[in-house]
């Protein structure tokens, strides 16, 4: 996270439609990404509210997602992110700190993935003890060995291990061609992901 | 949205929560951004059921954020979008295209935001004839014109208009210092925004 300072985060609306707006991370504090926003945006009742939101940022092709609980953080990072942020001090003057609430994402599930690489590479992280994503495809023992699914993988990131086909789920583009294609029905989705 | 080629693609979860990926926005059609995923992903079936997403994109401090509806769009963009996105001929080559898509945004709320300018500046927009967002801060006529708005907004973006004070939307940081400082209670929030 320390690379991307720009994310889109977001929350559910009024509406019950998701929302997003461009939110800069201040810090990462322990692993965990800091920010901060101003009482006076639905942002803000929406953070306390729903104590969750959904954070992605992107540069040069790489990406990094994290979904997650949020709750206030320690007031005292106000003056560190200050420090650290100087482009902050213009848009709140020191008179207007006080409309702001630092916070942060303290557990949740996040994914790395890098599109530039081929095939393309992606890792799934957690942060402060969230249980870990399972992954999506998954070749059971009913594959027979027929190859077909080595063959339509756009990313050739199935492999035969002498026994059964195997999706090395760090290239798996989740495309599910694979899942479509297998006449044994051997490739299963075995939870959300992206 | 043309300059903007990287964008995060909000929907909801099977569990409530908002979720989000990095989605390239691959084609700008009549307006209307053109997007692709494939079949294996959750954020397909997202796309199906709920029928709606908020996306935003950032690039050099501008960010440019867009919710609506989303429908499947004519297949045939799919071979514009290989010709004009050439790096997705290796991600999918020709053989894995039927696992593919096209989604577009046909009809939403947008907003443009300058975080690098000062003060900051804001513009909504709308397309396919989406009603647009009302304003979030305005001053109603019980304005006294004591002037303490004036003083505490950071951006310095409310003015004195001779009868009462007025702010101006365009750039608002929507921060709520002067709704909480007025003593006459004459700063309302109208509609939700970011």
């Amino acid at each position: 996270m320390k690379r991307i300072h720009s994310t889109i985060v977001a929350t559910i609306g009024n509406d019950g439609h998701p929302q997003v707006r461009a939110i800069d991370i201040m810090l990462i504090e322990s692993g965990k990404p800091i920010f901060l926003t101003a009482r006076g945006k639905a942002f803000y009742d929406q953070l306390i509210s729903q104590k969750f939101v959904a954070l992605s940022g992107v540069k040069e092709g790489c990406s990094i997602s994290l979904r997650g609980k949020v709750r206030k953080a320690e007031p005292n990072l106000m003056e560190k992110i200050f420090e650290q942020n100087p482009y902050m001090q213009t848009i709140y003057p020191p008179s207007a700190r006080s409309a702001l609430t630092v916070f942060e994402l303290y557990e949740g599930q996040g994914e790395y993935f890098d599109l530039n690489s081929r095939p393309i590479y992606r890792q799934s992280f957690t942060i402060g003890g969230a249980e870990k994503n399972k992954l999506q495809y998954t070749v059971t023992s009913a594959c027979s060995g027929c190859g077909l699914c080595l063959e339509i993988c756009p990313q050739h990131c199935i492999e035969w291990n002498g026994k059964k086909a195997r999706i090395q789920p760090e290239h798996c583009l989740h495309c599910g061609l694979c899942f479509e294609r297998c006449p044994q029905q051997a490739v299963v989705r075995t939870d959300e992901s992206e």
